[in-house]
């Protein structure tokens, strides 16, 4: 393959043991979607910006996120029973930088929500959403990983999704 | 916002319960990096594309990854204590693709491997790759997320990631 790859790295000889900065380092290169999750269990709505959404399981259809356990979402995503992931738009990025932001209410203009029959908070900008029911919690390290069922879902327009990678956010170029 | 975000939504009267299609639909526009995952479970080397890869806890350093329950891959991931997870950059779209057809070698040429000394298999090619320990397997739905500790790390170079968004795969535009 030496004619379509001729940019091939020199393999290592030693690795390095990671580091906390290694570990950041090798994911800033790592590319993610951008979600909101948002949820409310009983204390007012909450809410906060993730890259960790993750498609799981089709039957029963199951999604992933992560959550620090040291976060102020964290208690409100220990005891609710339901939340709603907000898909980001290109558009989108003032949204995951509010619901990034510590010490404000992220849920205060210009963020704009209302809330769906069961009284989950949902974003109205959203260009799409599920409701999930939280349904497992796992512990790992300083995280917990939430594994949700899907309940319901809104799928308003195509939209150019929102991409967080090398510490900033970016839009996928459009479609050719 | 309405300056800002002139292109908003009607918001629904009536989202739609989830059916398979739809789930897949959602998922389609939610992009993800792409990495292969590498094992030896002592039965020779096996290995998978993944666009499940999320970052997780920064102490201890782990990473989680989902597999199928039902993908000749499983097995592997199951029996192995170690794994690598191989990031894929922009040019490496036929490695992934590789690793994520069936009835084939995928270790077989144009692939090229080697092993690390605890003799789990690495791709040449890939622009970095962390090395982990399988600690936990988590049971949802059809899928298994695998909780693994990062022990050592590999940066080969900076790298144009490669991204898995609306069943293609696409690389983000160069920096700025």
């Amino acid at each position: 393959m030496t004619d379509l790859l001729p940019d091939l790295p020199t393999f290592p000889a030693r690795p390095a043991p990671v580091s906390a900065d290694r570990f950041r380092e090798v994911f800033r290169r790592h590319p993610a979607g951008v979600v909101v999750i948002t949820v409310d269990a009983g204390r007012g709505p909450a809410g906060f910006t993730a890259t960790s959404l993750t498609s799981l399981s089709l039957d029963p259809p199951l999604v992933s996120f992560a959550v620090s356990a040291t976060s102020s979402s964290w208690p409100h995503v220990r005891d609710a029973s339901t939340a709603v992931v907000n898909f980001l738009g290109a558009e989108h990025e003032l949204l995951a930088r509010q619901f990034a932001a510590r010490g404000i209410d992220r849920f205060a203009p210009p963020t704009r929500w209302r809330r769906l029959a069961d009284g989950a908070p949902v974003l109205e900008e959203a260009p799409a959403w599920l409701r999930v029911r939280l349904e497992q919690r796992v512990t790992a390290g300083d995280h917990r990983i939430v594994v949700a069922r899907v309940e319901e879902s809104w799928l308003a327009r195509s939209h150019r999704p929102l991409v967080h990678h090398d510490g900033r956010y970016h839009a996928l170029p459009p479609r050719p």
